[in-house]
């Protein structure tokens, strides 16, 4: 099964276009425009954040929402008008109307909120019909879409971005921040996660339900939802760009939550409450990377807990526990006075640090945060896009990154199925990522 | 090579034999005796910890040290003779001296706290001369030795501990009871370390280094001092007593951290800063129960970083984090009146709960935590070592446990070895883990 998905002959594609492939990454970059035309896909609860943020951003217009809603689609339309943009044009003619959206002639950018299982198949869409793409996360379920998603990308020359706001946290970009200017040393180890109590979401039990991800938790069992941890961890560890994923082991519990709560919430006669829930009720993934290093993800949104991130990182001259709010370096933090081998070195609380280390595009953006939920991240992230579009520069996070962040999920999902034994990891980067430049830091700005 | 390890048929020790061994435990269980005469082997660094509990106990002796140091020998006597006991007999013929007093006519129990290489030898000459015996940790290095522990176990009827002070921790305690009294469900996943900077410890650049430790890291790769986090797990899963280890998966880092040590501190043309450590900085280990839990457990000894336990568990009601003293418990923990599902519960502190669940034995101990060293943990494992002796009991922990925590080491090392493939863990009670009684923490006392 493992050689689906190993490399891809670049010779499938045909030499002459292979041979320009192989040649650069992704073409010349792209052309710099002052306005950035957008249709968006996916009108549900994810966009209502996401377009607002795209009006607050200057040389953004909206000519186009897309989504099967109509209700949905209206109160798009309404918000884009009440920030004084004319009315966009709807596209609600069932499920595939996305298609009619990406054939505009008038669009740059096509950006998808949608359920998970069509992330893909729109960027795809996108791409064909010569625009650039964001789409919101993963960008595809199955290692199959993250090859056609690098392939369409390197075809067409059309830039596939994942929307992965986490890699945006002023806590991630500390970490970043610390590595690339030597105060850890040398990463090691990283560590995040995806803890989160949904179960409320996912039985649409809350107003803003997402019952679309039920599904995926009665058919599938693995870290169904990698990139919010796997994106910091990819910008701290270089992950394409001087390192990556070589191979994982991916373990799940047994599943027990999500049943407990159909009974508790529906009764035990209830469908919900006699349905097989595939998902394990926490799972944790090991990625090993070709530099050596070693990743954990953790994921569980499925059992009462708090929501947290688990950032974490042991480098060559120390670490840093994001939800410890600790960090420790070595010949700088408090040494214990004492010989005595049992005695240890305590941590310090890293508000010096924070200072000394806050990343650029949250100093500059300090203002701003208030736009969009979570915490500006969203603003950030979109802030950014648009920039790069603008400045005809490469954004932060291209198709080879949504692609492997990606495609941690089946490869998480097979490695469980097979008693967690080791699974290779694509390189959609085919080699490339030995010399691809890593992301700069004070770049993000 | 996984054929070696998995259960050894009864039939090879005879039919009469395993017949009687599969009827019961270990036989009868012991004869109460008011006086425990105690063989100590090893008296070097730990011992200085364990010697003084010992004559802090009420109705132990010790007749008999052992140790190829003469100094350390002579220590350690003058230390039972300081607290009011005779001299006890010095054995320091060599390397294989134990055996002579093991051989002693006049000892109910042989305690040994020597380099790592040797606990099992000497655990299995003592139970082979008639002795219990209770050994520091790891209580083995190979699998092979764990297989002889139970064995030799099973065979003379005698009693064979590891001396696991984690076990005793309170925060360990207080877990179990969390559990145990249904505050937190069932448990799911449940986390654990051993993260201590062992780099100078191993070097022997401080005054109590155990330089014997440096052979280790530089043959062996993988999880070689597992049982100060698998022991307040196994207690709170009930492994080997209503579940069991069932298979684990093992990843390293690369090795860096003790070459640049030594080049640091010896300078680049000394032999240590020449050598090849195989053991690599970082090291994670993923079990899977038969009841389908998930354990996780951390190891590095090698980086620069602050000594931590990284206690955790996820239960179906809620999770408990030692190490950022937090619990949630669903029903009881702050609830996030919001119903927008992108609020979250809040953690409550821990204080309540230590206070209502406070461990029985920490309760009566409260006064003497001030003997030997590691907050009182040490005392305790000897306390209860010795009582349930002397009450004719089942000790707390036992050769299944001594055996089922110590093949992690070699476990977890065949898994780094073959790209973290997954390695069946053998059962070493045969069956038995599903009737052995469950540890209760209350009698724990």
């Amino acid at each position: 099964m493992s050689e689906t998905y190993h490399r891809r002959d670049i010779l499938q594609m045909g030499t002459a276009a292979g041979v320009g492939l192989a040649a650069g990454a992704l073409g010349s970059t792209p052309p710099a425009r002052k306005m950035i035309r957008v249709g968006f896909v996916g009108c549900g609860g994810r966009s209502q954040d996401l377009i607002p943020v795209l009006l607050a951003l200057p040389g953004v217009k909206i000519l186009a929402l897309c989504d099967i809603d109509e209700a949905h689609l209206a109160r798009a339309q309404d918000t884009v008008v009440k920030a004084g943009q004319p009315k966009p044009e709807g596209y609600s003619r069932g499920e595939t109307d996305y298609r009619r959206l990406c054939d505009r002639s008038d669009l740059d950018l096509v950006i998808n909120a949608t359920p998970w299982q069509y992330h893909a198949a729109i960027a795809l869409a996108a791409m064909n019909a010569g625009k650039d793409t964001a789409t919101e996360v993963p960008a595809a379920v199955t290692i199959e879409e993250c090859w056609q998603l690098v392939e369409t990308s390197e075809k067409t020359g059309k830039r596939c971005i994942i929307l992965e706001n986490a890699c945006y946290l002023r806590e991630s970009l500390l970490i970043m921040n610390l590595i690339q200017k030597g105060v850890l040393g040398e990463p090691l180890y990283a560590e995040a996660g995806y803890l989160h109590d949904l179960r409320a979401v996912k039985f649409n039990t809350v107003p803003i339900g997402e019952p679309w991800r039920l599904d995926h938790t009665i058919r599938r069992n693995g870290n169904l939802y990698p990139t919010h941890a796997m994106g910091p961890v990819a910008w701290w560890l270089d992950i394409n760009r001087g390192d990556r994923l070589d191979h994982l082991v991916s373990m799940s519990t047994k599943s027990r939550s999500m049943k407990e709560f159909a009974v508790k919430t529906f009764g035990p006669s209830d469908a919900r409450s006699n349905t097989t829930y595939a998902q394990g009720d926490v799972n944790t993934t090991l990625l090993y990377t070709e530099m050596g290093r070693e990743i954990i993800l953790h994921f569980n949104t499925s059992t009462p807990q708090v929501k947290e991130g688990l950032l974490r990182v042991q480098c060559t001259k120390g670490t840093f526990n994001s939800h410890m709010d600790e960090i420790f370096v070595e010949g700088r933090s408090n040494r214990s006075d004492s010989p005595d081998w049992l005695d240890h070195d305590y941590a310090e609380p890293t508000a010096e640090y924070r200072k000394q280390y806050d990343p650029k595009l949250w100093q500059r953006m300090e203002k701003q945060t208030g736009v969009g939920s979570h915490d500006g991240i969203d603003y950030m992230e979109l802030y950014r896009l648009i920039k790069c579009l603008q400045e005809g520069r490469e954004p932060d996070i291209d198709v080879y990154d949504a692609a492997s962040w990606s495609a941690i999920s089946q490869l998480s999902e097979n490695s469980v199925a097979n008693r967690s034994r080791p699974i290779d990891v694509p390189d959609f980067t085919r080699g490339r990522w030995k010399t691809r430049p890593r992301l700069d830091v004070d770049a993000i700005d």
